[in-house]
This record gives C-alpha cells, structure tokens and sequence, in this order.
C-alpha cells in the first residue's frame, strides 16, 4: 500500500492539520513507528508518545489540542481507534488480494474451472472436477482434490490440503498446513487381534465465513452423502481435531489444540478454549463456554453453562472443590486426629 | 465406479428383483439416496424408507416380502448389511486404487527404482537410493528422503513426509502432513545454560498394515542402527506425537492427540483414547487401555488394566474419588462442625 | 562419510592398534556394528561385546588392555564416550550439509538474494524481496514468504511455512510441516453473534541457534511491527502452539503438544514438559519448570518453581493432594462414621 495523508484522511472522513502530500506505507504503534508509517492516539495516558513519535501522520480525536510541538501531521476525526480499525482492515484486503494470477508450474487436472482474479500459487494442485469461485487465492503448495468445490473469495495458504470431494463456502481463510476430509479413525476388530478399517466414504463441507488455523484436521464422515460440517461463521485455531461426522453450530469458537470426538454435535455460539476434549456421539447445547484443559463426557442439555474440570463440572463448584483438594493433607490428619479423640472420649464416657 | 445392478448382484450372490440394467455409481444410505445409487435395508424399523426411497437398488433379505410398491430394484441376499460391506470395500479399493501413473512435473532422485502400477502425482518428491514396491501411490507434494524403502500396496496421501532412512512396510496407510523420521527431541544442557543438539541418526521403520492419521509426528531414533518402530497393524489417528525410540507393538491403537515420550515401550493390542500423556523410559503392558486426557507417569506392568486420571488410577477408583472431589466443600464443612462439636463434647466431659 | 580408521584417529588425536587403512561409513552401538562401522567401548560392563562385535574399529580407553582376541581395529583415546560424540557431531554436520545446489524445478520470485553454498529442492518456494544466508539448507515443498529474511547456515526441513516477512536467525534448524506467522486467532464478536476478524499485521522473529521440531505453529503478532518472539538458543518440540505476541526468552526448552496463548511472556531458561497449557497475557519467571499436563491460569512471580496440576500447584503440594485424593471414598466413609458416633456420643452425654 502506498497513499498520501489526505487520501487515508478522505478515506477516514477526517481533516488533515499539518502536511498532507508525504505517502504512508504501513501501519504501526506510536511509540514505534517510523517516518512514512501511521499511527493513532485514543488513550490520553499515551499523549506524550505524540511529541517523540517519528510516525508521518498520527490519527487523532477532532478536538486534541497539542501542549508542544508535534513533528507529525495529524488526521483528525471522531474516534481515532475506530479509524485506525478500518485502515488496518483495508490494509489488510489489500494485502491478501494483492496476488493475482497464475505462477509457473502449477497442476490443473481435466474439466477443472476457476473463476475471475484468482491466484494460483507456484506448486499449487487442483485436481479433475473441481469447480472455484471469484477472487480465490490458492498459494503455493495447496492441493484441492477431485470433485471439490469453493467458493468466493476464499483464501488457502500455501499447503492447505483438501482430500477429494470437500466443499468449502465463500469468504472462508484456511490456513497452512490445515487438512480437510482425511480419513476418519474408524477400525473393526477382528477375532485374532487385528484391526479391519472402514471405508470412509463422506465428505467434509465448510459453510460460508469460516476461518481455521493451521495444523488443523477435519476428517470425512464415514458414510457416502453424510458430511462432517461446520456452519456459517465458525472459527477454529491451530492443530485443532475434528472427529468424522461432527457437527460445530454457526459462530462457535474453538482455541487451539481441542479435540472433538466423532459423530458429536456442538451446538452454536459456543466457546471452547484450547486443549479441551470432548467425546463421541454427544450433543453440546448452544452457548456453552467450556475452559482450558476440560474433558466433557456426557451431553451437555442446558444453554448457556461454565464449565470446566475433567469431567467437567460447572467453573465455580470446580474452584471451589479444588480449593479444598490443596489442603487434603490437613483435612486427612485433622481426621485422624478426631477419630483418636474421639474415641478417648467414648472410653471416658463409658468408663464413667 | 459404474456397474449395472446385474452385475452387483452377481459379485454378492443375490438375485434381482426388477430392472437388473440401470447403471450404479455411488452407496447411499437409503434415506437419502438418489437415482444412480444403491441402499440396504437391513433392520425392519427402517422398512417405511425403502417405500420412499430414490435409490436405484436396494439391497434386502431374500425373505423380504414388500408391503407397498418399491420403485427400486431389489438385490435379494442373506445378510444385507455385510453384503453391503462388501460393496463399501470394492468401492474404497477402487477410488484408492485408481490413481496409477506419472504427473508432470515430479521429481525422483539417481538410483531410485519403482514397482509396477504406481502413482507418482505431480510435485511429488523421491530422493537417491529409494525403493519403492508394486501399486504404491505417492500423492502430490509428498516427499520420500534418500534411502527410503517403502513396500506394496502404500498409500501416501498430498503432503506426508518421509526423511531420509524410513523404512514403511507393505498395505500401509499414511494421511497428509504426517511426518516420519524428524529430529527427536534431545538436548545436552551446557554450562552457561544453553543447549547443544544431540545428531540424531536412527530411523523409523513402520512393519505392515498400518494407518497413521494427518499431521502426526513420529521421530527418529538417537544412534544410527536404532529406530523407533510401529509393529504391524497399528493404528494412529491426527495430530499425535511418537518420540524417538519409541516402539509400539501390534494392533496398538492410538486416538488423536496423544504423545508418547522418548524410549517408551507400549505393548499388544493396547487401546489409547485421546489427549492422552506418556513420559518417557517407560513400559506399557499388554491390553492396557488408557481413558481420554489421562496421564502415566509409571510403568504398567499387569496386562488389561482400564486406567485414567493424571497421574493414572483405575478408572473405578478414579470416578469413585472424583464423586467425593465434588462433596469436597461440604466434607471441609462439615469437619469444622465435628472438630467444634467434639470440643464441646470434650469440654462436657471433662467438666463433669 | 567414508574416511580410513587412520583419518579418523587423526581427527581424535588417537593411536591405532590394528589394521588402519579400512574404511568407515557408519556410527553404531558396539553390540550392532556391523563391518564398516565403528563404535566405542567407554563402560567396562559391556566389555565382552568387544570380543564378539563385526564393528571394523572401536574406540577404547589408552589404558584398555584386552583379555581376548579382538578382530576389530581399536583407537586409543583418552574418553572414548566424547570422542565418539565429536564423531557424531561431524557425522551429522556432514549429512546435514551434503545437500548444495538448486534442484530444478523450484521457485523463486523478484529481487530475492540467496548466500553462498545454499541448497534449495525441487519444489521449494522462494517468494520476492527475500535475503537468504550462507550455507542455507531449503529442503523440498519449503515456502519462503515475501519479504523475509533467514540468516547463516539454517536449515528448513521438508515443508516448512514461513508467512509473509518472517525473520529467522543463524544456526537455526525447523523441522517438517512447522508454520511460522499464521494469523493469530483474534475476532471481535458483533452484536447478531458473529465474529469479525482482527486483522494480523504483525510477524514473527526467530533469534540465533533455535531449534523447532515438526508440525509446530508459531503465530504472528496482531499489529504492525510487533512481533512473536524466540529468543536465542529456545529449543521447541514437535506440535507445539505458541500463539500472537508470545515472547520466549533464552535457552527456554518446550516438549511436544504444549500451548501457550496469546502475549504470554516466558522466561530464560525454563523447561515445559509436553501437552502443558499456559492462558494469555501472563509472564513466567526464569527457571521455571512445569510438569507434564499442567495448566497455568495466573502468573509465575518467583524464580526457579517447580509446578504441576490444573491450576498448577507446587510439585510437592500437588502429589500428597493427590495421595489423598485417592483415599476421598475412604475418607467420605469415615466423616459419615464420626457424625454418627458424635451424635451417639452427645446424646449419651446429655442423657446421663
């Protein structure tokens, strides 16, 4: 990116006080920032930043009234986090879509159709049948495999992998690393020991709106037409595990390194924070907030519950039992201390 | 896959009731199945589908008399639901097994020879020295390190990555992003506080009919001549963490994000559940089997032990504790309330 | 590696008993060496493996006299374990830095500069404005993103991920399928219940000798010129979370599956033992070691602690709590036996 100050303060609605020609390439905290860089001032508790930062331009509230000289020029408008919000996000579309085109080599397989401006990277595959949208980035070391399909405006970082037959909606980021559709884990025992695997035949389809992390896997539902899905606006972090058949709400939130079990339900809105397990064939209520490190082994009926612990109980009835678990010790002598007096005063009593 | 329903019919030893010449191309459950596809009904509850549903065949007991008009043919057998195996396994064997052939562009390194019926995709990788066996496929953007040896019948899905030395053996399975043969994890502590790189120079060998899920890790093992070793038949699922030299003995099978730590031996026929942590120099008996989440700090050494917990108890034991872990509060109470009363006691007594 | 028994004892300032023109390709353990190899002989209990072993040549101590025929060729050293370390040690060197040259295909995009004597495979990625050290090693299916930088002699494994601007050190190793500066997971939730994505400008920086194991994801910093940050000689393991503006200070040394969240400051020299969790915005004093498993909610203040448990607890405290924990039915049991007793007693006592 590269602008003037007047056209990031055009673009904010805001009024440039001091020269608006230099250009601006980046973004930056004011205590750090450089010459040809922007920054914001909200909180008046960093005012002082203002006289030393070396920033081109600082965004401020329209009423700042420097008490020194300011050597940057200032772009003032209602709320200066606000603003400073919006020319993060533009710079940051401008970033994601500035790669455009087709490098050299790249693999497309028979009958496969793009859409308009999209980026395939250098060492990118796509395989036979695969239909992509408008505005899709697919970099380097990427592989969507037969029969896939994506939407618009998708982005895959380099090495995402789509196994065969995965759909994946609009506007959804993956990024490196990430696996959809691998087998699910499922095996039959046999009589003398061994293991029999099961054809796993499903899909995995990823609504609009999506963003996962990296390292993630999700695999295929076992059966052909059956799917393990994510709904609209669900976010998922890094090396995140997701069962075959599972099922995760619109707008639900799982931090890094959970693990969902197979055939489970998670309803939506929840929020699951990192390293949590959950087992198979549950269904989980909307709303519920689990906490780090808990493992959950029975549905969950009522919307809205805290829980935590392994297995998990609600946040406060946890605390408070693991308060007393610190001094089990005590509690344990004190015990064997009321036993033994006790029964001296049971001896006495009788012997009276 | 396309087969005519006759044609079916004849690999399950049924006989068709109606048009035996439509053409078959996918399985379906029969409640959701379309023209095209094939159904089973095997559990009478499921008997008012089979009278709605768009399957073009459904597999049924010879006995089955229809109460309604069924638009589908019918393939008469005696054990619908294992007939219907059978055609999950045909089918999986055919969408694994048709891939055959070299893509453009691939690399393979000098000496390195490969079987009959292979599939190499294109940005796949095969280094100097590497043998590979009869109808192995190699997916795109998977790497096979010099020295490799890999046996018959393997599949390597996109992007798995086998360093230089690993041995994997015939009918293995191995999903995306999994890596075999990094670096274990070893450090000698120096004087000044840092730490210096122990070379690590063994390798990892995989015996036959393996799976190992996507993004998993397995080390290497410290001296050359040693490996860490997966016996036949084991299954691993996503996202688990083998240390170096560690051995896993047969049909051993491991759920997601579980580690084993470095030199730890896990017996036969073993079951881990997921998240589960195992620290290292370590014995694992036979038939053990560990419940989600939990720890194991100790060798095990009675074979066809359930345990859970962190460190492990008996998984009786453990939720017969963890039922008073809950009572905690209320046991805290109510022992301030007996050491009160029998101070009183006491004080009673004694002034009497 | 080939070199004569004699070059070998030259390098370890070492005397030859025996033939010395033989040829060495391979380290091994004294009771696995076969012809070609050479072992050591350090601990005076294994000393009958010399009189068996097929090892061309074993290093012994200066004053080691055998008591029977030895076939193989000895060197007399001072400490034979260490002068079969620095063996080790050159043997790594050399197989880590036999790879030079440009494998053909591979990419590379504008004004990218790479050093001398730098390896780069097939199918490796190199994007624009990229400066790359001396002695470099950029193994197959390796994504270089724009703009970063990579200093001297380090090394990126099979499948390595570097976003956008990543800068990583001298003598740094990364192992495959590791990400560096995936976006952290930030989203502002909206008043209809979706999530926005924060967007993620910042990188992330490696210092000098860091080591990074397989499938580990490092994410970048929220803002612009902030940064997640490994200080020199940290050393992490296998599947690994460190999430946006994590700094990790000197010499600290992570075990695989651990996770640490957002803007958590970790000290030098501290030792995670794997799958532990550390909740964002803390900061762990040096020297602090944490067990397997445990989760750390609030922050570490004093020096050198010892902790485990969720919330972590002294190691001490937590295992006589758990101790205890075990004997909660037992205990639950003899509360109920002293209440009855108690009641008994008091009613005894009023009576008379």
């Amino acid at each position: 990116m590269e602008f003037t100050i007047k056209q990031i303060a055009d673009m904010l609605g805001g009024v440039v006080k001091g020269d608006n020609s230099s250009k601006i390439n980046m973004l930056a905290k004011i205590q750090d920032a450089k010459p040809g860089q922007i920054a914001f001032l909200s909180n008046p508790k960093y005012e002082h930043f203002i006289y030393e930062t070396k920033a081109s331009a600082v965004i401020v509230k329209k009423d700042f009234v420097p008490r020194k000289e300011v050597s940057s020029s200032l772009i003032l408008v209602d709320d200066p986090y606000s603003s400073f919000t919006v020319l993060l996000e533009e710079y940051h579309k401008l970033i994601s879509f500035q790669k455009v085109g087709v490098e050299d080599p790249c693999y497309i397989g028979e009958n496969s159709k793009t859409g308009k401006a999209i980026y395939r990277g250098a060492f990118s595959y796509i395989g036979q049948n695969v239909k992509i949208g408008d505005n899709v980035k697919i970099y380097p070391h990427t592989y969507v495999g037969d029969n896939s399909v994506i939407g618009n405006n998708t982005i895959l970082h380099p090495n995402v992998k789509l196994y065969a037959g995965t759909i994946v909606g609009n506007n959804c980021v993956i990024h490196s690393g990430t696996v959809l559709g691998s087998d699910g884990f499922g095996f039959a025992p046999q009589e003398d020991g061994t293991y029999k695997s099961i054809p796993q035949l499903g899909n995995v389809i990823l609504e609009d709106n999506i963003t996962i992390g990296a390292n993630t896997v999700i695999d295929c539902a076992t059966l052909a037409g059956d799917a393990t899905i994510l709904r609209s606006g669900v976010k998922l972090d890094n090396l995140i595990q997701i069962a075959h058949n599972v099922e995760i709400g619109k707008n639900t939130v799982i931090a890094a390194q959970t693990g969902i079990s197979g055939s489970t339900k998670i309803g939506e809105n929840c929020i699951l924070a990192g390293q949590v397990g959950i087992a198979g064939h549950l269904v989980i209520a909307n709303k519920t907030s689990v906490g780090a490190q808990a493992g959950i082994s029975k549905s969950v009926k009522e919307e809205g519950q805290r829980l935590i612990g392994y297995p998990v109980l609600d946040v406060k009835e946890y605390f408070r039992s693991y308060a007393v678990f610190k001094q089990l010790p005590d509690i344990s002598t004190r015990l064997k201390q009321l036993e033994a007096k006790l029964a001296s005063v049971q001896s006495t009593v009788k012997s009276e």
